[in-house]
């Protein structure tokens, strides 16, 4: 395979690294899935120290497949060396829900977790470097959509609420009921698709990312939602001005009111935890 | 992505479809790693009843994942439907050695399984069907391979038998005790890289396979060996003629009176089972 050797390699931080999104995500990345196929990656990985030992059985693996694509691999439990001059950061290491765990703590471990990230991030990273979040593949909503073709093929309005919907909310768990583990294949399939048509353009499609906007379709600026979007020469913009009917609505408006008030309580958790200093 | 619709797809069986090996094999295989970018392919996964379920998850994996090449998916536990026209069959499945498990009970578990599933490929696979076996990922070995450049680079032959062959030889046990799993990342890069191989060619180069040979390099005929070969036009031929110095002489030597004892006892075995009708 031609590889382009002159051009120094994209820096990719993935953090949870040892984990089995992770797993998934890496070869597609080291396969040219996310920067194409003479595209040469610098992967850095990030983990909890307890993870490291298991880290370091995926960098075995890494490195048993010879990838041609991968200049090199850093494993390492310090944020600020996975980061620096990071191009793309995906930040799939979250902590986990457990059984009868209170949403506060939660949202406390992870806030705490993507603070410290954003930091390092905002100090080392490259200009103009990617951030993919990925914490919740629970999350997919077919609202804001331009779904008015797909609502007659889906058998009217009332099926597509009584029964593609629910299956759509339902899918992780369905999915972690019949694995005994969670989505992670189609989680990396997704990671991969969103950053190479990030970085790559949509070819003037309109795709669907999760972006802060700016008061677009009635959802409160700054929140990260659910956009319709295209995307050219690694910017994204969303598409205005798509009629929303009625059902849409409501979904809309549910999930940003949703979205804001675990924004709130982030922020408060934050605050409390720091004294007040964000 | 441009694919060939006019063409039927290819199809695949793999076995041991809800196992972690397919897990990292079938993204691999539907992204076009095996049969190249245009190439559409219908999988059929074959499970034991236990693990239909669980297979039930991978396929709304791959489902979501939306595939632009794969034409359909089909999971089943019963071997005839599975095979049935197959144009490469990747047999995964095996039964894992226990703790405290007698060799010749896991001989007995897998000569039955191999010979079941070889009798539904002899039955129901399309013509010139390729078949892999990739049970074992921990019988890698560099004999047989010309390796007279890496002696020098890897610091001589006593370097080589002290520190390198032992690090290959163990590092299936290196990789389960740091990810506490078995590798299943390298394995199904392997396998995608020998099929694409030996289907599209190796463009003139030397690469390692286990294949039957004829007696090469003394090897006893009809033994699955580790050899080198060249590919052309969906076909293998062994390279002759190679220099085998005096280690890579007994390395060879040593690996062919195991496999040859381990052949016989599973043809003992599979007598045994079958009162003396194989």
């Amino acid at each position: 395979m031609a590889t382009n050797g002159a051009a120094p390699p994209m820096i990719v931080t993935v953090t949870g690294a040892a984990g089995q999104i992770a797993y998934s995500l890496l070869p597609a990345i080291c396969a040219g899935r996310m920067f194409g196929p003479t595209t040469r990656v610098a992967l850095r990985l990030l983990e909890i120290p307890p993870a490291m030992t298991s880290l370091g059985g995926v960098v075995m693996e890494l490195t048993d497949c010879a990838w041609p694509l991968l200049a090199s691999v850093t494993a390492t439990s310090d944020a600020a060396e996975a980061f620096a001059g990071t191009n793309v950061a995906v930040l799939v290491g979250a902590f986990p829900r457990g059984p009868g765990m209170e949403r506060a703590e939660l949202l406390a471990k992870n806030a705490g977790i993507f603070r410290a990230q954003g930091a390092a991030l905002d100090a080392g990273a490259a200009p103009g470097c990617k951030v993919v979040v990925y914490p919740d593949v629970t999350r997919a909503k077919v609202a804001g959509k331009p779904e008015v073709d797909v609502v007659a093929t889906m058998g009217g309005q009332q099926a597509l609420a009584e029964t593609f919907i629910p299956t759509i909310q339902k899918r992780g768990a369905a999915i972690i009921a019949a694995r005994k583990m969670s989505s992670a294949m189609s989680a990396a399939k997704a990671i991969c698709d969103h950053v190479a048509t990030w970085l790559g353009g949509s070819d003037g499609a309109t795709v669907s990312m999760a972006v802060a906007g700016s008061g677009e379709y009635g959802v409160e600026a700054g929140t990260f939602f659910s956009y319709p979007v295209t995307c050219e020469g690694g910017e994204w913009t969303i598409v205005e001005g798509l009629a929303i009917d009625e059902a849409s609505r409501k979904y809309i408006d549910a999930t940003s009111q949703e979205l804001q008030a675990e924004r709130t309580d982030a922020l408060a958790v934050l605050a409390a935890a720091t004294g007040g200093k964000l």
